[in-house]
């Protein structure tokens, strides 16, 4: 059990009792009770940060005993959004402008794993993260990254984390569980790594957070006796249902790449009771916090696909707080952490004012004060660390010095424009020149994977149906061990990229076949750009239009790159060690026998 | 988050994945999922003391891959029931002597609060009744009594318990909260002493268990900024609702002496959730255990109240475990612990067997295997430290040396034979003799409080409408302080009561006018039996026949004597240093002004 502690508890009681004068009340709510699912007028009373009292048999008593009082004017209160499961490094925002970008939609704590840029330069970027996160007017809480590397032996990152490095984390103030396991194949076959590393989490006092997508029957089981207690990739109905059978708290995702609300309620809508359903929107970019919003957007979804508001709300509230063992956030009762929200209109659930710890912090979707900009030097450290390439490294060599004729080849292909599932196709391809020729395929391309933490590690290989890419995309960010892949059908566009990247420190990039187009900085860890989150949408945007004129049409053609070296997503993915067989937790080969 | 961990998870995972033979597995069941609401048939795989596995769409598949099958021929496999809150010591029996009288009646695991010992002797009688609870074929966990004494200053129990003490006792392996702070209006008003041990719990990860009655409203908003997250003083509809509405866990409970599942269920019936609803049996009788069951009986009751059985089960398992904190408990569901019942018939809920980490105990009604006894020198102890009293100590003298006329007394009056609740009444009364004088009005009894702790306090007062006693009834349990208190109508047999005690080291004994009638000894701390649960159920019947032969016609005569001394339950009480204003939380004089 963990709890937010006042440092003063006696003037909260005072408070409470009427004995002082509170700090603030709001008046003429619709007040949701999380608890009983019961919707009522209410006076809130809140003193110090905390909600000391709710008051709903006489509206107006003890109003007059009070510093201030806010007239909700009818809206509905509601507690702050809490997001159970997230990367702030996907918004390419550092914590301090994700702060700024998230806050006016409600989100008032995040549960946020660090894992990218732990995965790029280690221990210390995680403490970067947390201290980043500190004196906001949000709880940036971090769960301390279990997957770096993601799949240990299957890619090489800038880091290993370890039993050790887990022990040392957890003593730090906001670290309040171990996040994501990833591996979750090592999780059931109880490899040493993963269970030290549970253990190491558990002997602290933290939660252990899930990663089990698309397992069932005796294989979901073993995951959950291993140790984790939620999951957040879920992606079909009957995953969902089984889930929350089997006790696990279903974080619901929406994302910016993976949509899984509409197939998650479906497959749930029908059960009597639904109390560990919780909302996550894992990776989410910053286009998509400017024009959607951020947690206020995953609820909004649970209801419009049915579910009833206040079960809705729960679940990005109340259920996230329960599922991460807190016992006063998440809801707006007495002891409770006053963070909440005015709502007019639950459908759209855009907040009129947002406040934390009992202070007004946004209103009408925009900050009420700035958020004042922290100056880290780690932040400005070169993390893009690649030896000179030159042009025939990009080029696919047939095996054994073959100069022509036919290949075989191991081709990874994505099944959709709209996920990033992979599957394996062996595929004849033509030699020319000692080089596999793909000129007359157009729905092929070439994948370069360049370890970028200083290894000499390098693959290339092919994808299929990854989408047009007439000339190359590139970049650094490329979940979960970050190393640079470009995509291309030249490998002229594919060096230009390289070193455009390698320029700027890191970033998204993309060539025409003979010029470069536009590049994306990131420079720091070559994941998060120094922009707020207006300026980096804007760039994101002018680069997916970018990448959609060299023919990049899939369902968002910013991230597609990135979703290619996840060797934790079925069922095939390229990482700066070789082409990998996620199910069978095994490296394969280009060109197999 | 606390969690019980097995020794070796791998061995664990190779029985989920079906790689080893699993310990059991039990079929033809009817599966009650506690998360999603829904019953189907299962097959439940065990290994090692832990679910491994449930599977729910092959109801064959991995039968021939286990040590051993249980066919359960169609019955409800539930999960062992979780007591919210007791005190072990109410049954009279000692820790491992109640283990034997519950496990059977589908109890696996009480949160017991060793607060009477506590009163009695102190510190280290808590670490006698959390090592009296080890090696049991059920789970006593401890809370750390906060109570002692119940309320500072207003009684002298056996021990003070503070901060520094709750912080040796949380070292113990199966103490897990700070037991309900019965001083609530300390606890609303921010005492020294109550902030102090709520502050240490929670810097030693506890739960922090309430104890609330008849509180609303902004005194019920101060009890939980306060910190106590639970509550089972509910008696009536109102409380029930709003203690829900709190956010409180609203431990439901049904006692020897305290019958609140009725009100209880009327006050939440409508509410769309009752998420936060747990049961317990508080105090019980042995013969309530040998008759009625344990925690099946209170379970029971909210099924004939009119809760769907599902509901009410999950009322005494996980709502519990999620009450206190520990993830892998109160469910059947791979990772859990295997503590589970086979139950042929839901309403009568009367275990046909009772596992305890995945390893039979109980059958019909029987413990399979004896528990072994287990010796402690501290049980030897005398606790009751008495010096010598003479008849006229027995007398209650009129103030300021009055010989005759009349005189005016406050008396505690009880509001009717069923309940604990009593009101303050000035009487007037004659005085005889520099005596005064109850022999016109047999609703009156007299009231001696002696401290057994070798204090020299003592409170001679008059009570009314306790129930007839023609003679005298004792008793060395008198919650919480546990001073000797005596009801008698005639100070002759109030003596020869008292020394019936002291000779047997405590218990309670009834005498006629002229003669004792019979003593239950309770020698261990004076409030445990030596004797098993039938032996002392029969005693105990036996001395509820001769109570009634006195006249004694309440609901429970055997324990009315002990609701006297309850300091913390309203209005007006005594103690052995006088009579006590429980809502003023103060003295008040036997001879007002």
């Amino acid at each position: 059990m963990r709890k937010i502690i006042t440092q003063n508890r006696r003037e909260l009681l005072k408070a409470a009792l009427g004995e002082i004068k509170s700090d603030l009340a709001v008046k003429n709510t619709r007040y949701l009770n999380l608890f009983t699912g019961e919707e009522y007028p209410a006076t809130i009373f809140i003193h110090q940060g905390f909600v000391v009292h709710v008051e709903s048999d006489d509206l107006a008593a003890g109003l007059e005993n009070v510093k201030d009082v806010l007239d909700a004017q009818g809206a509905y209160i509601l507690p702050g959004l809490i997001d159970a499961h997230m990367h702030i490094e996907s918004s390419m925002l550092t914590p301090r402008n994700f702060a700024e970008a998230v806050i006016p939609h409600g989100t008032t704590t995040v549960i946020t794993d660090p894992h990218e840029v732990g995965n790029v330069a280690g221990e210390e970027t995680v403490r970067y993260m947390h201290d980043a996160g500190l004196d906001l007017p949000m709880r940036q809480w971090i769960n301390i990254p279990s997957s770096v590397p993601a799949v240990s032996g299957l890619e090489e990152s800038g880091a290993v984390f370890d039993a050790e490095v887990v022990d040392r984390l957890a003593q730090l103030q906001n670290v309040i569980g171990l996040a994501e396991v990833m591996d979750y194949k090592g999780v059931e076959q109880g490899t040493d790594r993963t269970i030290s590393m549970i253990e190491a989490a558990e002997r602290n006092g933290l939660y252990i957070q899930g990663h089990v997508p698309n397992e069932f029957g005796r294989s979901l089981s073993a995951y959950a006796v291993g140790g984790p207690t939620t999951d957040h990739e879920t992606r079909t109905s009957a995953e969902a249902k089984n889930k929350l059978r089997a006790g696990l708290y279903l974080d619901a995702r929406e994302s910016s790449m993976a949509k899984n609300i509409n197939a998650i309620w479906a497959g749930i809508k029908d059960l009597p009771w639904r109390d560990r359903l919780a909302v996550c929107t894992d990776d989410r970019e910053a286009a998509d916090l400017l024009h959607e919003g951020h947690m206020n957007h995953v609820v909004r979804c649970l209801i419009q696909n049915g579910m009833p508001a206040i079960e809705a709300i729960r679940a990005g509230s109340l259920h996230v707080a329960e599922e991460v063992g807190v016992t006063n956030l998440g809801a707006i009762a007495p002891g409770y952490v006053a963070d909440f929200l005015l709502v007019h209109d639950l459908a759209k659930l855009e907040p009129e004012q947002v406040y934390f710890e009992g202070k007004l912090v946004a209103e009408k979707g925009e900050m009420v004060t700035p958020i004042k900009p922290k100056n880290f030097a780690i932040e400005k450290r070169n993390t893009v660390n690649i030896p000179p390439l030159d042009l025939e490294d990009f080029q696919l060599k047939a095996p054994n010095g073959q100069q022509n004729g036919k290949v075989t080849v191991n081709v990874p292909t994505y099944t959709d424009y709209e996920d990033s599932i992979t599957l394996l196709q062996k595929e004849e391809h033509s030699v020319k020149d000692g080089l596999v020729d793909i000129s007359e395929d157009p729905d092929l391309a070439y994948v370069i994977t360049v370890n970028r933490y200083g290894k000499p590690n390098k693959t290339v290989g092919l994808i299929r149906h990854f989408g047009g890419v007439e000339g190359a995309v590139g970049s650094t960010i490329a979940h979960d061990h970050h190393n640079l892949m470009i995509v291309y059908r030249y490998p002229e566009a594919a060096k230009r990229v390289y070193e455009a990247l390698v320029r700027c420190g890191g970033g998204i990039s993309c060539s025409g076949k003979d010029k470069l187009l536009q590049t994306l900085e990131l420079p720091v860890f070559g994941l998060m750009s120094n922009k707020n989150c207006f300026d980096t949408a804007k760039e994101g945007e002018a680069m997916t239009e970018t990448l959609k004129g060299i023919g990049l049409n899939t369902m968002n053609p910013l991230l597609r790159i990135v979703t290619l070296g996840l060797t934790v997503i079925p069922e095939y993915k390229y990482s700066d060690l070789g082409l990998v067989d996620v199910l069978e937790g095994k490296l394969i080969p280009i060109f197999p026998k």
